[in-house]
């Protein structure tokens, strides 16, 4: 089934304990739309760059079937640039850079070939923005998935609350969770969280994997424990592409799926951590995502008699 | 098979967001013996009190088929005392007070008849009362398993890396595992720390769950979301006293019993947090035990297709 997915196409500066990159091609949708390829072959994107842009990427996001007839290039203007340096930990990073640019007055226009995307991918955006995406969109898609962050519950509690109304499935990290609900109790937060709309929560815990809530249903997913990671940069995002992409492929949304889901999208992310930017997921194979996948099967299994 | 478990037996004072309690029985050898004795009926303990701690306390252990020959009475003493705060998010505390008395010259006296105990837990204490154990029993068992804390990591490194030299199973939490290695991926610390002696190390994570390393194995053990966590105190001597008790039942030690023991510990430490002090872990059933267990299983079982 085809997935729209809207997010930031963008440059990146990122510096690591391992080192350091220039401006290297990022963003929400390419890290998202990049994962969920592996899973499904019409995923369209929804994005705005400046003519900075090469055309040597979009070419590349094309050779993965991703469709960005959405992708907005805006002449005489940039595109959107972020840059950060991530502490010796890895879990915390501080930004340096960030230019806003063509973000700045980011209308997501639906090119009228889209209109029939079944999956919807809210990546993170201004809730205004996301929600306009729903608005846009001439039937409701069958499953809404939208990340966000502390910066918009920090500036935009408001639009936020009534963005997530109009969703099915909300993923954000154990202290936004705790933010968003004013619960420190991850199970009393999921709780509340599902009160304000979405029937799916999903809360990323990083290197301690990740939470799925529904009504009454609780999943625990692991992440892969790994000797390196390299760059943390686009992990939520490639977990989200590859989590709604592996449903897009599946079709049936159910918990079951959902949790298979989060199996995915956690390889994804594992990938995606092990080398700079957007450049382990720009070459993985089926055979190495089936061979990462049965390790977190075998990393989780067991059998109580 | 019988469990020879050493540890204290203790007063504690707590205090956390949900209230506050007078002194009232702790130690690691009381968690962690209780939690044991739900799996194991010979249980043997060899710790110290002085003559403030009551006989009754001493019977409600016997009560629990826990043989208290090895739990020395220091007439003219007082016992162990510890008080602390928990902080709103619980995960971190202040020591009030911390009284020594008779844990200050604690010799570990074996009777004779635990001389043929085929399982040890080696409860939190100085590395070197925990060796003086091993050395004073005729015969190896077939699992020791210790645990330890950053504590003596500080104060006594030297005599802690001299006695996991002798043990089989080593827990400790995330941050003791990187000061332990000087690692801060935990795959890293791992391997290091399973060079130092120990075949198998147990990282604690609390509300993340549990991680088993072996010989190139990794098991992932999910923690239980709860919705309060009304005193976390003894959640890591019951997760001890849960894991080597269920060995000691099934008796076989291999890497799929060790991963089973996991989520049997995990499940006493759950059942623990959930009111002040021992007052769970002394009145649980079978049958809550196993409804637990299928807790653990349902919420961390996938099928991938």
């Amino acid at each position: 089934m085809s997935l729209l997915v809207i997010g930031t196409v963008a440059f990146d500066a990122i510096e690591t304990p391992f080192g350091k990159t220039d401006k290297i091609v990022g963003g929400a949708a390419t890290y998202a739309g990049l994962a969920a390829s592996y899973f499904c072959d019409q995923v369209k994107i929804v994005a705005v760059v400046g003519d900075d842009f090469p055309q040597s990427e979009i070419d590349d996001l094309n050779k993965h079937h991703i469709d960005t007839e959405g992708l907005q290039v805006k002449q005489g203007e940039k595109s959107f640039f972020w840059s950060g340096k991530y502490h010796n930990d890895m879990n915390s990073r501080d930004t340096l850079v960030t230019e806003l640019n063509v973000l700045g007055d980011f209308d997501p226009i639906i090119p009228e070939s889209y209109q029939d995307c079944e999956f919807l991918m809210l990546g993170n955006l201004t809730p205004q923005v996301q929600q306009t995406v729903i608005k846009r969109l001439k039937n409701r898609p069958k499953l809404i998935v939208m990340d966000t962050m502390n910066f918009w519950m920090d500036i935009a509690m408001g639009d936020l609350l009534e963005t997530i109304k109009l969703i099915d499935v909300l993923t954000i990290n154990d202290s936004e969770a705790r933010q968003l609900s004013g619960e420190f109790s991850l199970v009393k937060a999921a709780k509340k969280i599902l009160g304000m709309g979405p029937k799916y929560l999903i809360i990323k815990k990083g290197e301690h994997g990740a939470l799925l809530f529904a009504d009454g249903l609780i999943f625990s997913a692991p992440a892969l424990p790994l000797a390196d990671v390299f760059d943390p940069t686009g992990a939520g995002d490639s977990f989200a592409g590859g989590f709604i992409g592996y449903l897009a492929k599946v079709g049936t949304v159910n918990f079951n799926n959902m949790k298979n889901a989060i199996i995915y999208g956690s390889a994804l992310a594992s990938f995606c951590v092990e080398k700079f930017g957007t450049e382990k997921l720009r070459n993985l194979t089926e055979q190495e995502i089936a061979a990462r996948v049965q390790e977190f099967v075998s990393l989780s299994k067991f059998e109580i008699i």
